[in-house]
């Protein structure tokens, strides 16, 4: 017997017809004997629905009460899955954040998970019940409701796993796991077995969209292992298949038998790229071109100074695609303060990157990734490395070609 | 400077634009000097939504998840409201009920308060805020979610004026006041500026829809004026206007300055009468007969045994019409078990009742109601009556016809 926890997202919770089948996969594994803890987000639409109310009331919601009302949708999700397993006969119960209670800090529609209690939970999963817990929320110091931020049902359901001391945190989701890329432009991309927290953290910063980027911090800080899994599969597909499915986040380097030197390739269409010419080199000159950049709200990304040449650099940086414009003008306004001779900027690349934690002992990753480029005659704008990650910004309409020709020469789709 | 509680019904609060519309009439009252807590229905249609949910995944809701999930339409209300004071440059906060905290029974889906801690409240209020609490709802003593049943939000509002010992309960809705009887039936029918908490509390259980009969009680027994008005009309309207209009429920008799002998009266053409025939007049008898009645959900209103004859008497009671085939065979069944000679029905007959607290010192008022009734030749079959209410059972097709006889004979269109 072990004590799990499952996440369901909003598309596997959209329906009340798909709560009943929720509610049949819960009790397969209640049935073969685990004490479970289900985290159900919000029925599909609902969360948008609800800020599509508060944005026709205030353009920008004050945080406390949006918090107030996007909360709900989850709060319905846990009383109707809790019927639905009544329904089948199942003991149950739902509780929303406050009630656990799941404390976080007082950071309205961004908050952070400080701490949760255990104790009513235990004492539920002890007598046999099936225990439901919003997703999504928390309450803060003063009981006031609190929100994690989109996504924010994985980072519950780890966390709730970590305080818990759970075995697994089955992450059941409209995908069958994490891939070796993305399977629309790689036909061959494979699915990976296991894959570690850190090339999951670069995976889910760098764009993979299958898991909320906080959830895999939580995760690897508490070593709770997680596992991502479909749940468009039959709910009564024999428990011991499903329970080895979709792909494992291990916080243990070796339980990656296979040994690839790369996991994966993930990639990022909407990138631009802004260049600052010929600015002073002299200290504060980054904080002067940035400043205002992060002062407008935009997100800026890689980022590269050139060898300054004569007291002069270049500033190189990128941005999502939406902000370019913004940022263009932000900078033009500011051009004359930094002493800039010009400012240039290409809206159509895209960022490519190859992650492993097998780049720690294998040389010639990097070597090996712009020799496969350059065959393919595709140009280099920028590099950016991390010890498990190797960044490059390409022209987009290369970006196919390159993803293809990287998982053939790292033969990811053999390993 | 006085604290006013306002309450806003569903429709109300039915969509953004008519949100906006509460926020502008409860920052008037606030404009004036006044401290305001509001205590705002969930969007119309919103309750019942989630019930639905609910049922299609069990026929009969488990009530405490069903309390869970039917309490956050007044949640999103609240957060709404909020934002719509805010936006209009008020300083605004909103509760859930679990939040100020508002402790009930553990009776979910119609729990009873039992009580309100005002300390959170009072300190926003003192800081300036408008404080806005969910209605319909609170948290038992282990911090379940609790409703209290359908049109919970007056009786909310109402005990939320008694513990903070208000000066007066507002309750907006689509009505502008009670009237002494339905406009629609006769229109001469007159708005009555007071009412007593008795004569409201018959009306109100005699099917009256105003207010929620709970609201009425909790308003007589902690003594807090409650005034029923429109929400429909410009929420600028000048304040002393509005804070004379719609009808108030007063705790004090001699503030029922009309004296008329009778207030109102009140219909309900949804009944249906059952006789049981020749049954043996022991003691028990009325058990035997409703017992059954009772276990099987069906509510009996009106009750009249005959004075027996040779030791056999009849035994007739009322019940809504929608239980009378059910009722019929509950009592078919029993017949023989009772002695019943023969069970007779009628499911064509309406209710009918004149109520004031002028009755108390007016004789005569059943004579005045009985002659009218006989100069309309129409027959009375059951009547029962109280110390400020007489109720007259009648055949459906006269209802119309003697609601008018009766207003004009107790001259209620002048008084």
């Amino acid at each position: 017997m072990a004590l799990i926890v499952h996440k369901y997202g909003g598309t596997s919770m959209g329906s009340t017809d798909r709560i009943k089948n929720v509610a049949q996969r819960v009790a397969k594994w209640h049935d073969a004997g685990h004490q479970i803890i289900v985290v159900p987000s919000a029925m599909s639409g609902e969360t948008n629905r609800l800020i599509g109310l508060a944005k026709q009331i205030m353009d920008q919601p004050d945080p406390r009460e949006l918090d107030m009302i996007a909360s709900t949708g989850e709060q319905v999700s846990v009383g109707l899955l809790s019927m639905a397993l009544l329904a089948i006969g199942k003991q149950a119960v739902s509780y929303a954040g406050w009630q656990v209670a799941i404390k976080t800090d007082s950071a309205f529609t961004k908050a952070r998970i400080q701490s949760i209690d255990d104790v009513k939970v235990k004492r539920d999963l002890d007598a046999g019940k099936i225990v439901i817990i919003t997703g999504f929320q928390g309450v803060d110091e003063h009981n006031n409701i609190s929100t994690l931020g989109r996504g924010g049902s994985d980072t519950s359901a780890v966390a709730i796993a970590a305080a818990m001391q759970a075995s697994e945190c089955l992450i059941f989701t409209d995908v069958d796991g994490v891939y070796t890329t993305d399977p629309r432009v790689v036909t061959e991309a494979r699915r990976l077995k296991t894959i570690t927290f850190e090339e999951m953290l670069e995976l889910a910063s760098l764009g993979s969209k299958v898991l909320q980027t906080r959830s895999v911090e939580f995760a690897g800080n508490y070593r709770v292992p997680t596992r991502v899994l479909s749940s468009l599969t039959d709910p009564l597909l024999p428990i011991d298949i499903e329970a080895n499915s979709g792909t494992l986040i291990s916080f243990e380097e070796d339980t990656n038998m296979e040994q690839a030197v790369i996991s994966g390739i993930a990639f990022n269409r909407d990138e631009a790229k802004i260049t600052v010419l010929g600015v002073p080199d002299r200290p504060g000159v980054a904080y002067h071109i940035l400043g205002p950049v992060a002062d407008a709200n935009i997100e800026v990304d890689m980022i590269i100074q050139n060898q300054s040449v004569d007291g002069k650099t270049d500033f190189t940086f990128t941005v999502s695609r939406g902000e370019y414009h913004n940022a263009m003008a932000v900078l033009n306004s500011t051009k004359g303060e930094i002493g800039a001779t010009s400012i240039i900027g290409d809206a159509k690349v895209s960022k490519l990157s190859v992650v492993g934690v097998g780049m720690r002992s294998h040389v010639g990753v990097a070597s090996q990734m712009f020799r496969t480029l350059s065959e393919e005659g595709i140009n280099i704008m920028m590099i950016s490395t991390s010890e498990i990650k190797i960044s490059v910004l390409i022209d987009e309409k290369y970006m196919e070609l390159a993803v293809r020709a990287l998982h053939k020469a790292f033969d990811l789709e053999n390993a």
